[in-house]
């Protein structure tokens, strides 16, 4: 298939790194291509800059986001952060149209200064925005009508997502949710050709809620296992 | 060991059920015991009269809410709704200062009208307050500055969390948080008691907003699971 992954940081090499191996197209969206090739820094997050990982992964095509999203003829995964994702996605809803888009973002609140450093620092809360009332995923459906939102990937690193073997044999549980059987199908295929064997379809697009303000629980389990940033642990529903 | 559990509900009926069962002796706090007895109806969740249910129990003692937290040398349970728990605590805080206080209310808002019944329909995202920022744990703790508050047992129907063995086996995780390890201690070996084996240490009270939080993916999972109020099933973490 072709898919387009939307964003260049730590989570969405995960995923342009898997979907190569499984053999698909890859193209990969960014605000402004050239920007992101002369970058020669690593990102905020530590990531070594962009150009790096495209010379040790070839095949991969870096375009604009709405170029990137226009190649699909797969789902479309966002992985640019919740803080600017609206803003960002919005002007290529043309692009996006009748397309599945599978949102992770979690819509934390930038706190920059020494005390919170991006977005939020290992076992210090993050604050969410929208958070109880709303989610992240409803406002890019809600910005995208003829797009089909699915919220999924949220619940864990994305590191482990696309590898869900290495935690506890794989024997842990992924989750969707959106108004769109099809997309959440699609969304659900693709998740298995990762590996994972246990998708609870949570139902629509509303538990986009539960699976965002996961990420305080998601936090603290991480700071109880002793673990920094970047965690390395799964939840199983158990039944 | 003497337990208080503060509360009639159906929660804390679980907990009575089970810490009678395991040889304690339990005192129980209401607001007015004389107008709990005088109760013929079932309560607002469908539980049976109250009455009825120290018939089926003998050996329970109903007393105020600050004589039954005064009655403990062991902890004090919880269970008044996350909406009354902080106004109906503060002025008991003299009988519970120094003890420990397991806390497992979600602060859920109430909505009465007949799209939102009470506290919330299963499949309705709950709204939380406090949310994101704060904790109902929390705000005990500032209430009661001169109590030990854990919060715990928030992540499951009480049901389960007396009796975690009838779910898989009782292969899933359990969660305390607080900021005094010797309360914590004693809240873990209370959960030990129930059955619990895997009872992890999230850290500081701050942490009980993750637990709190997580109230709208447990719905969301109680909802994809086509479980209706009162879902029957837990989280295991999975390293």
């Amino acid at each position: 298939m072709k898919i387009a992954v939307l964003g260049t940081g730590g989570g969405a090499r995960s995923h342009i790194a898997k979907l190569l191996e499984l053999g698909h197209e890859v193209a990969v969206g960014t605000r402004d291509p050239q920007a992101t090739l002369a970058r020669t820094e690593p990102d905020m997050m530590g990531n070594p800059p962009f150009r790096q990982f495209l010379a040790e992964h070839p095949g991969v095509t870096l375009l604009t986001f709405g170029e990137a999203a226009a190649t699909a003829d797969g789902p479309v995964i966002n992985g640019i952060d919740g803080h600017n994702a609206v803003a960002a996605l919005t002007p290529i809803a043309g692009a996006l149209a009748d397309k599945t888009l599978i949102d992770y973002a979690v819509p934390f609140v930038y706190q920059h200064d020494s005390e919170h450093p991006w977005p939020t620092p290992w076992g210090v809360m993050p604050k969410l925005d929208p958070c109880d009332t709303d989610s992240l995923g409803e406002r890019i459906q809600r910005a995208l009508p003829d797009t089909k939102v699915v919220k999924s990937f949220v619940t864990q690193e994305q590191a482990t997502v696309v590898d869900p073997q290495s935690v506890g044999d794989g024997d842990h549980t992924m989750f969707v949710a959106g108004d769109h059987a099809d997309a959440k199908r699609r969304a659900t295929e693709l998740l298995k050709s990762y590996g994972w064997r246990d998708v609870l379809d949570l139902g629509p697009l509303v538990c986009a809620r539960g699976m965002e303000m996961y990420a305080h629980l998601h936090s603290a389990i991480g700071f109880g296992l002793g673990q920094q940033f970047g965690g390395h642990f799964g939840i199983k529903v158990v039944r």
